[in-house]
């Protein structure tokens, strides 16, 4: 089973890895929108533990790690602190949010699903939950700074979470080691969502035609 | 009791059925907003299972029934898909997402305070749980697409719903069975909020001599 | 410990009177978005109960004291009735809303890191729940009216929740009545804020000079 002490180092280290992305991601956004310092640490707080809270909340997890251990308040925090201070043009941050983005996505995806199968949920909730995991901290970013979820637009997003998710649970269902699907759904997560950006990939949208 | 074998299928009808129109409602609204496929299969699944979530979270059911069953997932994606092929044109939308999302409302509200009694709330709980539930999908779908949501602006939205559940609670006090309190609740839920509508009915508002 | 029956009334005490001044601010926010009247009391009872929702579900601490105790909706939509029958012009409303705010802020904090200590949680969590508790109505209501959040902009908003929450926190750990650290706490909380609002008292945003 995933309860083992190596999946427990498994599932925390993802999940530190993926605040800290996450947390610049946030904090970049912040930035952006010129927010003030703490404003700033905030969403980049928000950005990086929202995602994991819905899923503790929703798995019985409570109070969510992201409360519990200080150390993803502490990750995020330094994450924003470094971010506000290290941005050196506004404008230049697009794609560094985006990349930052693209590699916590894929760490989350993988971290939500490991959890939600190591607290004995099933296959489609565990995909599910770690979709959520991945694209929550994104969605609620994006709604407090009030822009459109960029998962709700192009470029796959919430389908390369899903990707990323369900190689763990296929992985899972057919017996494979965690220490492999883990970082194999992470990498498929992130490198669709990056070639999705840079091939402007996108799905189709209702009515075409009559856009422009 | 609710607990009962015909209570169980009762909510397990009412959340299906309402799933499917509340879902299409998300579907629309992401189809006027232009997004893409999976886009419009996330904020129809997020529109018809936000409200259920919320209630099953607080009421401490998780993880929630429409991540543990796989069948509310599908039938939200397969309402989102028809949605988004089947859409004649745009701006024909408006009409039909006001009514599905009515219909959607009357099941939700009741099948929520249902749940809600059957977990041993009390009767005002089991009513402002319904009315959440019903009202919850339709609030978290305009916060995502950036419009105010329906249910703070006029037109009875939330008071709809907060009749129909407490015909459900009101039943449940006076010991009537479900099985005509529900679907009298969600009549009356439907009613009021199409009558609403049509009549282009509205509560007051403050200061309503100054607007012009 | 905090599980004492004065330790339940400081904190129903806190929980209420909070409620009322949170449930005013929201109220107010919704006569200036001109909503109706069970939109204004929605929003009321939504900026007085997020917050404590959002600390319930984290702790388990399920169903909410919100929904299951029927004072709290009788005190926010009382709150909301008067709000919206006795604004004398709208445009005057911006002050007071401030005020009352603060004074919410300070108060859910408090109550906030009360009920999350008497739950068992650590003195990191509990500090963060309080914060939480003070910021996440005013946040859900600022979202709902599509404006961003209070909290992410200046006026030192979540860092003076953060302090009076850190209050009383500090004298849990120094062993301290809570009956003295909870309102110093709220004072804490509401004087930072109210001299951030009157000194124009802000944080550093990224890239000042560039602002103009």
């Amino acid at each position: 089973m995933l309860e083992s002490s190596a999946a427990r180092v498994i599932i925390l280290t993802l999940d530190l890895a993926g605040t800290a992305v996450f947390a610049i991601s946030g904090a970049a956004v912040g930035v952006k929108h010129r927010l003030d310092i703490f404003g700033v640490c905030v969403l980049g707080f928000i950005a990086a533990s929202a995602g994991g809270m819905i899923r503790d909340v929703v798995i019985g997890a409570v109070p969510p790690a992201a409360l519990s251990d200080w150390r993803y308040a502490t990750v995020s925090i330094v994450a924003a602190v470094v971010t506000f201070w290290r941005h050196p043009r506004i404008e230049r941050l697009r794609l560094p949010v985006l990349v930052f983005d693209a590699a916590g996505l894929g760490l989350f995806a993988v971290a939500g699903t490991q959890k939600a199968l190591a607290f004995g949920l099933g296959p489609f909730a565990s995909a599910a939950l770690g979709m959520i995991t991945g694209i929550g901290g994104g969605v609620v970013r994006d709604v407090l700074v009030r822009e459109i979820p960029t998962v709700l637009r192009s470029d796959l997003y919430a389908l390369a979470a899903l990707a990323g998710s369900s190689v763990v649970v296929g992985g899972e269902l057919l017996g494979w080691p965690p220490a492999a699907t883990a970082p194999a759904g992470a990498v498929l997560c992130f490198a669709v969502r990056l070639l999705a950006i840079r091939g402007r990939w996108s799905l189709p949208t209702a009515g075409d035609a009559g856009e422009e």
